[in-house]
């Protein structure tokens, strides 16, 4: 068997592949790539067992060819080759032949025999949803997953598929982002969790061309371009998230994003507990950003123009989910609605969006600890 | 005890002496700078104990100050404040008083009775250097010191006046580079071993300007611009490093840097041990360089064209050392001198230069262990 490819492109291809393959595992067949070449498709799958990632190319081989090839080592080879064409053989006792233009270089490879099989699953659904949206969607809600495996669910990003929209929900119990994509409705209510690793990886290398999302109750598959992904879905009831979402928030709090953010980001400055704590005092015109650390004898404040519709009121966050929604949200003015001190704030951008419509929630935490 | 000063000039400023901060130390007070303000001179000091950094910067206040200031917080507070004037105010209880455009911090603070004393030296010898030159020589020597405590003058930098230049040794027993400055001549020989630590510092912050470097048998002063800094030596005395490096090798390869880097480089991958090693293969008109993993089965060879002068010759060395040499070598034609497989190899530039000479050794490692 021998071909011939371009190392820049075969480099893309292996690249798409190795966010599969897991760094550290006891199971050595999985830290290689299984390489198929049937019928002139150069075929690379790479799985931790939870999800399998399939990348294709067309080359131009003189025969078929199947096995299993170290992951890291033949990546880092490929990605190490200038842009020019390398030449494959097959050699004797299991050694990949590859030739470059100044060097010669030989992998051990393996039988694919033991290698995993992809799940035997008939995918029932479809949805397409173009690449830009799930883009947007998975990154304003992914960083909001719980990192506690104590809750797999929550581990999860939540596809809603209901008639308003497919929303897009994650939360910790903390916090929580709803993501809902408007003009996608679906008649028959529908839900799946997908994990936060498959959610991330597939933000690296989604596009903004259409993705087909297949599923069934245990697993999703996303194609698009040359890329297939198949991932289990986590198997646990998503929390009912809606009513956790207060109704009836009436004070209204206006203000630019840009100061916000910055006043509380150097909050966290002056509260170096693992649970660093900011406080909002709000007024009518000003809202008062501040943080201490009684201990060391520091304090910050910071005074930030607004507008605030409702009595004057203290009400604190932890200051690194604080920070993590505000800075999540994409406007340059937010809007936020709160209850009471004790009751959780909502957060959104001033401005109404035609496709979509993103709320963040934050759950306080008390004054005086 | 009032002043203003401009965040980005007081960044700038303490940004050069947090580097002296230990990350983490039993001991609190050195996790402070020592703040002074004295006829209008404002004076911030860190010290890790080996070494003091001192900056200064003129400001207007109405009165004199001195105190410890948390180190960490100070830097990272003064840093997140976009550039603007910083109003300070020493307050009540200890506390000093920063007012920004749009807030207010306090900083506790403390006496600085226990902060470590500047070693009382009278410095008799000093010289001037470009900083230019002290940079080069710090970049091109200080990665073959040693990181093994058991021979402390190996960790540091050699500075060896004599009347042939000013010359800058570094070597870990693997690999030596001799920085000679030709035209700074001295006609008493004198030698001090300077730490790491304080070469690394200092690489960061030497601009091109003169530097005033200023030594006793204990400790050394480098003086430019706002900075002071001064550090203890090494307290041993250096290895005879001249009686290291071979007067006869004769046999010569010339041959271009950038394809030895990248083939060097490239086999760091196929020899994954400890210590990796790589072969070169030297012939008339082309070098092979190679390594091997025989547990996987997997090799590399490259091959790059030459000019060698001397009979066939097979000769190995650490991959990762040789990696750094070769790397650190400022032409892009080098010449090797090699005597036999089991003698220390030696690398310069093709090119002889003025002012300076260069020159890097090897140490070989047995091909077949």
């Amino acid at each position: 068997m021998k071909f011939a490819v371009n190392s820049s492109a075969l480099e893309k291809l292996l690249g798409k592949v190795i966010p599969a393959i897991p760094p550290r595992t006891p199971m050595q067949v999985i830290e290689h790539f299984l390489v198929q070449i049937q019928e002139n498709i150069l075929t690379v799958t790479g799985t931790d067992l939870d999800m399998f990632i399939t990348c294709t190319m067309n080359i131009d081989s003189d025969g078929d060819f199947e096995a299993i090839i170290p992951a890291k080592l033949f990546y880092d080879l490929v990605r190490s080759i200038p842009d020019s064409m390398i030449h494959f053989e097959a050699g004797d006792n299991k050694t990949l032949n590859l030739k470059t233009d100044s060097g010669v270089y030989q992998l051990g490879y393996a039988e694919a025999t033991d290698f995993p099989q992809l799940p035997a699953v008939t995918y029932t659904k479809q949805v397409n949803i173009a690449g830009s949206v799930l883009k947007n969607a998975f990154d304003l809600t992914s960083f909001a997953a719980s990192k506690e495996p104590m809750r797999p669910a929550m581990t999860g990003i939540l596809f809603d598929f209901t008639d308003e929209g497919l929303k897009f929900v994650a939360t910790d119990g903390h916090r929580l982002v709803r993501y809902i994509h408007k003009t996608l409705k679906f008649e028959e209510a529908d839900q799946i969790v997908v994990p936060s690793k498959t959610v991330d990886i597939l933000l690296k290398f989604v596009g903004d061309a259409q993705v087909a999302v297949s599923y069934t109750s245990s697993n999703v598959l996303f194609r698009f371009s040359d890329i297939t992904m198949i991932s289990n879905l986590i198997n646990q009831k998503y929390p009912a998230y809606n009513s956790v979402i207060p109704l009836e928030n009436e004070n209204i709090l206006k203000l630019d994003k840009k100061p916000l953010v910055s006043a509380v980001k150097r909050m966290l400055l002056f509260d170096s507990t693992s649970f660093p704590k900011v406080k909002l005092s709000l007024n009518e015109s000003v809202v008062e950003v501040s943080s201490e650390d009684i201990n060391k004898g520091s304090r910050g404040t910071e005074s930030i123009p607004c507008e605030y519709n409702g009595a004057p009121m203290e009400i604190a966050f932890n200051t690194n989910f604080m920070y993590d929604v505000i800075n999540h949200m994409e406007q340059d003015k937010l809007l936020f609605r709160f209850e009471s001190p004790t009751r959780a704030a909502l957060v959104e951008g001033l401005e109404p969006t035609e496709d979509k419509d993103v709320l963040m929630l934050l759950m306080p935490v008390r004054l005086n600890v």
